[in-house]
C-alpha cells in the first residue's frame, strides 16, 4: 500500500520480498538476501520463550548491553531499532542535515527516507568500469551527511575500511550501512566498534544472517550524542520484546562462531555461484566483482526477459533496474547452497543458451 | 535510556511499567493496565507458530484487511503500526500541524510525541470538580489538532461519543485514543469505524485487552488521505510478523467475544474495587467517576507515602502526579480480580487505617 516512488525511473520502493509475494510462492527464492534454512531451530525456540512475557512492555536494557559488549562499545554508542528500515527513518527525521549524498548503487530505502522526510537528496554514481569500487573524490565536499553501504547490496562490493574512514569530515555524517558484514568472513573492514572516526554512524540487521525479517531488529552504533538524538525520534518501546531476545541470542559468543561459521559457507557457495556463471561468459553472462557479500550483481542482456523466464522455469531473481546506477540489463542473485545453485544454473542455461 | 521530559513538574515520559521494573518484580502489579493473565494461551500459540515464517519480511495485508472488517471500514482507512506509540510520533511529524492542543490528564506520550517532533502543545485541563468530563468550549477554536482519550487514561471517565464528535471542526485533526475502548462493555461511546465526522483520527490497541504490550501492535482509522500521510512516514516493514499474526487473530469474531466477556468481567471487578475503597471514605479516600475503564483514579491524603508504603506491603500503584492537570495526591489503580484487590483493600487498610 506503500507509494511507490519512482525518481529517475528508480522505483526505490521496490524490494526483493515483491519479487517472491503472491503467485511466487512455488518459486526457488534467489531474490531476497536472507539465508535460506533461518532461523535456527535454537534460536525460534529462545524467541518462543519470550512469547511468555508479552505482557510487560519491552524492556531493552539487557539487548543493548548485550551489543554493546559485542562490539566493545559504551550502551551510550548503541541504540536497538525495529530493523534497519527504522534506522534510515530516524537518521533522515532526527539530523540536521543540509546536504545529504547516497553513495549508487546501493539498498534504496536510504535515499527514500531522506526524501521522505523532505531532503532533496545527491547521489554518487559508482561505475561499472571502475568495478563499482568507492571513488572517495566523487563525493562532494559539503555534503554533510554521507551514507554508503558494504559490503554494498546490490554489487556485493566490499570497499576497504580505511577507503570509507576517509570519507570522515568535521561537520559531516558518515553513515555506514553495514547490514551484511557479519556475512563476511572476519568482518574484515568492518567499522562498526570503531570509535576513532569522527561522525561514523554504523547499522547493523540481524535480519540476513539470522532469517529474522520478519522480526524487525538491527540496530546503530555512533557517538553518544547522535544516539540521543535518534532515541528521542523514536517510539516509546520501538522494539517488541521477541526481538530484543533474537538480539541479545544472537550476539552471544556462540552465535557470533555460529555466523562465522556461516559466512565462510556463504564464501565457498558464492565462489560456485559465480564458477557456474562464468560459464556463460560466451553468451554475455558478467558477474561484477569481485562479489564480497552474501549475493550476486549479474550483467546479462536481455535481463528482463531473461528473469520471466527463470520464473517460468521456477527461480526467482531480483531485478537490478530498481537501483540508482544500474540499467536493464542487471540482476541479483542471491547465494544459496550447492543444490541450490546447480538447479539454478541448469535453469540458466536453458534460457541463454550454453556458454 | 530515554531522556527524562519534565515540563511543568510533570515527568511526561514516566509510565506505569518503571513501577514494576527492577526490584518490583515480586510486587503485585496494579501499576501497569495490561489485564492480568495475558496473553491467553491459544492467543501465544497462534503468535508461536508465525515464527516458523520469521525469515520471509513481514506481509501486513491479511492483517489490514481483517482490522478493516473488524470496523467495516475499506484498508485504505487502516494503517497497522508499531503499538498507539508509533501512531502518536506519526501524527506528531507527518502531519501538518500549528496549534496542537492536547486534553488532560492523560496518558502523556502525545504530547510528548508532539514535543519531540518541535511542537509548542496547548493543554486543556478538565477539573476534578467537574469529575474530569469533557467541556467542549474549554478547546480552543484555532487548535487545529486535539488529542483526547476514551476511556481516558487515568481518569477512567468515558466520554460521550457525541460531545468528542462535536470537536470536529473543518481543517482540525480530532484524534481520539481509544487504546482502551475495548474494555468498555459494548464498547459504546466507541468512535471508531465512523465515517461521518470530519477529521477523525482513532487510534486502537491490542495491548492492553490480549496482553501484548511487548509485541508493540496497534492501529489507527482515518481518512484515506490522512492514512497515506502517516504511511508515508512509516519505516518500511513496521510491524513484525508475529504482531500481524496477533492482530489478525485479535480481530477475529471469536476473539471480539471473548474481548468482551472480558469487558463485563473488568466491569464487575472494577465495581468491586470501587466499593472497597469506598469503604476508606472516612480516610479521605476518593475514586475519581464513574470510572469506565480498567483502571481508576483514586485520591488519597500522602499519596506519595502510600504509594511507598503499599509497595512495602507487596502492592505496586501508579503515581498520578506525572499526569498533567493531577497533583501529589493522586494514584492510578488497575482493576484486578477480586482475589487479588481483597489482598489489596487489606493492604489499604494497613496503609491509611479503617474507615
Amino acid at each position: 500500500m506503500r507509494i511507490p516512488m519512482h525518481t529517475d525511473g528508480h522505483d526505490l520502493r521496490h524490494h526483493g520480498d515483491a519479487e517472491v509475494r503472491d503467485d511466487g510462492s512455488a518459486l526457488v527464492d534467489l531474490a531476497v538476501n536472507v539465508r535460506a534454512d533461518t532461523p535456527p531451530a535454537w534460536l525460534r525456540e529462545h524467541i518462543a520463550a519470550s512469547l511468555t512475557g508479552l505482557a510487560a512492555y519491552p524492556d531493552g536494557r539487557a539487548a543493548r548491553a548485550a551489543v554493546a559488549a559485542r562490539h566493545g562499545l559504551p550502551v551510550e554508542r548503541v541504540l536497538l531499532t525495529a530493523g534497519a528500515a527504522e534506522a534510515f527513518v530516524l537518521l533522515a527525521r532526527a539530523l540536521k542535515v543540509r546536504q545529504p549524498v547516497v553513495v549508487h548503487p546501493q539498498f534504496t530505502e536510504p535515499e527514500a527516507a531522506l526524501r521522505d522526510a523532505g531532503h532533496s537528496v545527491d547521489r554518487v554514481l559508482l561505475r561499472e568500469e571502475d568495478g563499482f569500487r568507492l571513488d572517495p573524490a566523487a563525493v562532494p565536499e559539503d555534503a554533510d551527511l554521507v551514507v554508503i553501504g558494504n559490503p554494498t547490496n546490490p554489487t556485493s562490493v566490499l570497499h576497504p575500511a580505511a577507503a570509507i574512514a576517509a570519507l570522515a569530515r568535521h561537520g559531516r555524517t558518515l553513515v555506514v550501512d553495514e547490514a551484511f558484514m557479519d556475512a563476511v568472513p572476519g568482518e574484515r573492514e568492518a567499522l562498526a566498534g570503531r570509535t576513532d572516526v569522527p561522525g561514523l554512524v554504523v547499522l547493523r540487521s540481524l535480519t540476513k544472517t539470522w532469517g529474522l525479517a520478519g522480526l524487525r531488529i538491527g540496530y546503530v552504533l555512533a557517538a553518544p550524542d547522535v544516539i540521543r538524538e535518534l532515541e528521542r525520534a523514536q517510539p516509546l518501546w520501538p522494539v517488541s520484546t521477541p526481538a530484543l531476545a533474537a538480539a541479545e541470542a544472537c550476539v552471544s559468543p556462540p552465535a557470533l562462531e555460529e555466523a562465522e561459521r556461516a559466512a565462510r559457507r556463504v564464501a565457498a557457495d558464492r565462489e560456485y555461484l559465480v564458477a557456474g556463471l562464468a560459464e556463460f561468459a560466451g553468451r554475455g553472462v558478467r558477474v561484477a566483482g569481485p562479489a564480497e557479500g552474501p549475493f550476486v550483481l549479474v550483467r546479462v542482456p536481455a535481463a528482463g526477459a531473461v528473469r520471466r523466464d527463470l520464473r517460468a522455469l521456477g527461480y526467482a531473481v531480483r531485478r537490478g533496474d530498481t537501483f540508482p546506477g544500474l540499467g536493464e540489463e542487471w540482476l541479483r542473485v542471491a547465494v544459496r547452497d550447492r543444490g541450490t545453485v546447480d538447479g539454478f544454473l541448469r535453469a540458466v542455461g536453458a534460457v541463454v543458451g550454453a556458454g
